[in-house]
This record gives C-alpha cells, structure tokens and sequence, in this order.
C-alpha cells in the first residue's frame, strides 16, 4: 500500500502501534517487553499513553501537511486486546477502552482487519522473526476472543472498517488494499 | 499521622504517588528518572496508568479489609503539576484529568495541602537527599504555577481539601494533622 500511494504522489507515513515515536517505543519496551505486571486498567491507560504520544508527535502533524499515515494497529487493538482478550468484553473495561479511544480524538478514515486462521498466522510470525512479545505467548482461548473482537468491531464500525480474508496470495489482498485505499482517498469506499 | 493512628489501633497502609506498587514503581522511574520525552497528553496518561495499578493492586484492598491509606500525593499532583504547572491551566488538558480522574473512580476522604514557601521547601528537599527528579530541576515560574494550582484546587474542592501552613515546627503541624484526621475518621472535620 505504501509503495502504491508513493506512486501516485502522496507523501506517506507508515508507522505502528504501540510505538512510533522515541518515547511511543520505549512505552511499547515497556509494555511487550519490560516483564513488569500492571493491572488491567493500568495496562490500558499505558497503551494510551503511548497512543497520545504517537498521535501529538507524529500522526497529527503527518496529517497536516497532507501525508497519508499508515498506522500498523490502533485504537481498536487494545479494545481487542484487551477488552475482548483479557478484559472478556467485561462492560466497565470496554467502558474505559470507550472513554479513552474518545480522548484521542482520532479515528482512522479507513480500518483495514486482516482476518486470518491463527493456524495459519503462527508459520507466518514465525517466519517474520523478531522477539516474541506476551500477546504471541498467550493461550489460544485468548486468542479465540481477540479475534471475535476484532470481528465484532468490524461489525459494529462497517462505515470505517473493512474486514479482508488473508488467506490469499499477498498480490491478491495488496491489489484490493489498493483499491479500497484509493476509492477511500477519493471520497468513497 | 501514621504512628499516631497506629496508637490508635488502626491498621494502616502508608505509601505514595507515583508508585506504590512494583508496577507502579517502574512508571515511575520510566516518567520521573528514565529521561524519556513524552508529549504532554501522554505523560498525564502514564501518571494515570500507574495511578490505576496503584489504586487496583493496594488502594482499593487495603480500604476493603478497613485499614487507613496514608498517600503521598494522588490525582490532584497531576492537576498541579500537569494541568497548571506545565499545561497552564489549559481546558482541554484540565479537561483530560478531570475525565481521568473520574474514571479513578476513588476519591480521598481528606487531602492535606500543606503550604511553605519555596524559599524555606529547597533547603528541606535538598536535606531530604536521594534523587532530584524532572520537577525539582524546572523553573521557578512552573513551581509558582503548581503552588497556584494546589491551591485553586484546594479552594474548590474545600469539604476533602484542608490546607496546613506548613511554615512552623514540625510538632505543631503534626498535631494539626491528627485532629484533622481524627476527626474525619470520627465522621466530621
């Protein structure tokens, strides 16, 4: 998508969640990293913390001069996380993960939710290499209701999100990425 | 305040923000020792986040089995030294830890605000020893505008907030201290 969007002229930023600036990354050291234990509550608002960072120093400021911002994960990440995944979709977490997404005040244009078998994901974050954060270490229930959760907020945002099947040959989800970016970028989608 | 209420038979748990929890400790460190740069929203989320762990993890179970919490500042430091000192009394960040501390969920019986000029406070943090951190090292500009923050604070929130004039000896205040407490534990003061 980034190599598509550089074609066509844009200046475009590709960055990730949690994470994206110095202090965003050390956030995320923190958090996937660091072995420290922080409630579930705690855990959330430290992923905001590192949103908040992400988004005054280096999403806004893309965004006003016009750059397309790529963002590998983002607000709907934690409610999956850990509203749905750890929190199991209990209403005061969901509430937080609510009051705290409308803080930002960012919402994507476009949310793309690349659905894929875990049996399928697991080869494929294996061949990507990299540590292996607590997420990966989890149990499979866990990642049973991350996955219905992002399902369901697919679902529940269809206006913004657009869930694609992964399962496919990479050229073939990039060329309906592509698409769905550019309808979006022109106005529709 | 701790020994005396000890005397009186109370269980009590004496402990101190940010912090308080090994959590809550490494937050600590990481915004006050770990010289990393956050945007100010960002900051006031990770304040919170270890505010959460501290208040999950020890607040809330030590108030459940009837013990006493003694707490070295709480969310009203963040609306001092986040929202007036460094923010300026800005809305939206006042806004921000108004929404956050709402979401807390747990508000002091009583908060001492004890008052000293900086003038007589240096000589007493630097006898005090350990470490400097971020706070201590800011101008005199930003520490007028924290003192003017506790005590705006301190005038609106008047039935929990007691301010102490903190310019005399230490008996005299200590004593202060007990009545007051004495007589919010009795149910007035």
């Amino acid at each position: 998508m980034e190599a598509h969007l550089r074609a066509l002229g844009r200046d475009v930023v590709r960055t990730r969640e949690p994470g994206g600036t110095p202090g965003a990354e050390a956030l995320r050291d923190f958090l996937l990293f660091g072995g420290h234990d922080l409630s579930p509550r705690a855990e959330i608002l430290a992923h905001f913390a590192a949103r908040c960072e992400h988004v005054d120093r280096l999403i806004r400021p893309a965004l006003a001069r016009g750059a397309v911002v790529i963002c590998d994960r983002f607000a709907d990440s934690t409610m999956a996380y850990q509203g749905y995944g750890a929190g199991r979709g209990d209403p005061a977490t969901v509430g937080l993960i609510e009051v705290l997404t409308a803080q930002v005040g960012l919402t994507p244009d476009l949310t793309l939710v690349l659905a894929l078998d875990r049996a399928l994901a697991l080869p494929r974050l294996r061949a990507r290499g990299g540590r292996s954060d607590r997420y990966e270490a989890a149990d499979e229930a866990f990642h049973a209701r991350v996955a219905e959760g992002f399902e369901t907020i697919a679902r529940t945002h269809a206006g913004r999100c657009v869930r694609l099947a992964a399962d496919r040959p990479v050229e073939v989800v990039a060329a309906e990425v592509a698409r769905l970016v550019d309808a979006r970028l022109a106005g529709g989608g």
